[in-house]
């Protein structure tokens, strides 16, 4: 028996929606403490991993570890039936071939209820080594996001690099070419500072179109986090409140003129 | 002659926004006493039928009773130019071919006036038996409008049950299935209220699609009234203000399991 | 070397984008006091002019008269990234073949750059006449926008008419006709008033579809003036600030009854 009843309901749907661009079909994965999922996109050219503690539910059961394999686009047209107050309960019996979605409206006036058909995904979670980044950028989610969506106007392929005085994004395309530099700095709320710790500058090409999928998850935080080191993937996270995270990881784009 | 002065112009505009994707044309019956509108929709499935006392008009003359056949699609173009603020008055001489839709604004700063070319439509009103409901559930507009919208998602018909406790919408399909109960409760606000009156349950079902087309007149008001008893068809009320509305009738589906 | 600088780099966004979908290709014409844009539409149907004086920027640098030729789509899909509080800068070296725009947000955390790739346009800019007009209207920007977008839904050929009493836009079509009469008046706050300066009476028609483009440039300023004479284009002015505008100019369609 797996249940575990989230009053934020408003994180799972956006959790889901973050996810479903990139990623098909995908197992939430739960253990005692904690549900989690992790997928590669479509095109095997980036991972996505979700992390969820026990301790965000209201109430959190599950009385042996339990993968239950869904699809993307039918969970989220569920999803969508939730309101963004509503209380989300998900349940699954051991053996179950359905998920239960329950949605309570804040006065329980509402009450819903949806039977998801589950599936077989033959996915064995990936090893994600610990790595120490050279460079690590918070910043607010919503600049990312536009500097993202911006720069796609010009080109495929962005220039992250990240010195101490900020970190700076890059194109160039038929048009014309775009820098956007983006300062550190410690503003007065946290929500618009970009704080920088780095061991030395880092410079690396990434494509756009999978930075651009990463931005879905925009909703969920204030914040995102990017990691970087030489010749590793980027690691995009954004924290959820203080028990949870998305994350993505990109490989680099070898420069072609080197 | 005919004119007619409605100070709340927008309702009469919603009232044509609600019509018109479900029927294409239609009379609007004058009388002394009322403006009504009776059609079928092109798929002579289901019935729509609007009522609007000449009380509720600011001036109201008719001097003998007139049918005024109209092409929803072009009157709607039309009344897109009426801004919500606006005072809308209709006109039309005795033989006239055409119906004038005048346009005020508050400070009469801006006056457009229109002609809608007029067509003959051969159709007789059916006679609407009075029948008494076995339940009547009133709800929210908004509420009813939501519901019907999500469980589209899972399939084609709803199933519509309603007890003393309350009303049950339930929807299969081949992603799953879904159920959104709404409790009878009487809430503080009167537009936040599902009330039920009923002598027995009823357990009917729906083409969603045409429930859908309904629900386009959920701006009319804050509240909808639901009318069913076996077998016959269900009435979607929309009461506008205390001397109108917008009836929509659905024969039920049969079950195809029985 | 040309540099402007200015504070309110949203006016540059907006007068690109009002130029757009009329115009592909223009030149950007700069000398010590102003920088202006004069070009056909793609039909040759219509024309349009930019001023803006080197008052209005918050500097302004222009070694000797340079021409800087550019595609506006282009130049659109760049500037949709500065964001609406922005500080925009435009430098071209005299003899560069890219102009430099440079966006720097409010408190300069964020500082994009970016360089379009120039063109040449042979274009040499037309004498406009001096003319004075029988009727000048002073308008609401907005107001002048709805009719236009409103009588579309009728028909093609829009017939301005101007008298004392105010300025009448009438349109004929397949569905019916129309006519917003929009009356002089001083209403409390400039911006709404409907100012009519006359010698006598003109009456025109324009193709709808060149005044719709026109209104592009709603969102310069709360006021349009429509400058008429019989046998001569009219004038869709949108002044901006009290130091530049951007005029269309749109010869009249022969009256086809005559």
């Amino acid at each position: 028996m797996f249940e575990a009843r989230l009053l934020q309901g408003k994180v799972f749907k956006q959790l889901i929606e973050a996810l479903k661009d990139l990623v098909q079909d995908a197992n939430i994965d739960c253990t005692e403490d904690e549900l989690s999922i992790q997928a590669m996109d479509s095109s095997h050219v980036s991972l996505v991993q979700v992390n969820l503690q026990a301790s965000m539910f209201d109430h959190f059961r599950c009385d042996r570890a339990i993968s239950l394999g869904f699809n993307s686009t039918n969970m989220s047209k569920i999803l969508k039936c939730a309101g963004n107050d509503d209380v989300i309960t998900l349940k699954a019996e051991d053996t179950a071939d359905a998920l239960t979605l329950m949605f309570e409206s804040p006065g329980q006036e509402r009450i819903a209820d949806f039977e998801l058909k589950l599936m077989d995904i033959d996915a064995e979670p990936l090893g994600i080594p610990d790595t120490t980044y050279k460079c690590t950028i918070r910043m607010p989610s919503g600049e990312f996001q536009r500097i993202i969506r911006d720069l796609q106007v010009l080109g495929d392929t962005c220039i992250i690099s990240c010195t101490k005085e900020g970190v700076r994004f890059s194109v160039s395309g038929d048009l014309g070419t775009g820098n956007v530099l983006l300062r550190s700095n410690q503003g007065e709320k946290e929500e618009e500072q970009v704080m920088i710790e780095m061991e030395e500058p880092v410079e690396l090409n990434f494509a756009l179109r999978y930075l651009n999928f990463f931005t879905k998850a925009t909703s969920l935080g204030p914040s995102v986090i990017l990691s970087m080191s030489p010749d590793v993937p980027i690691v995009v996270e954004y924290p959820i409140e203080d028990t949870g995270h998305i994350k993505y990881y990109l490989a680099p784009k070898i420069d072609e003129n080197e």
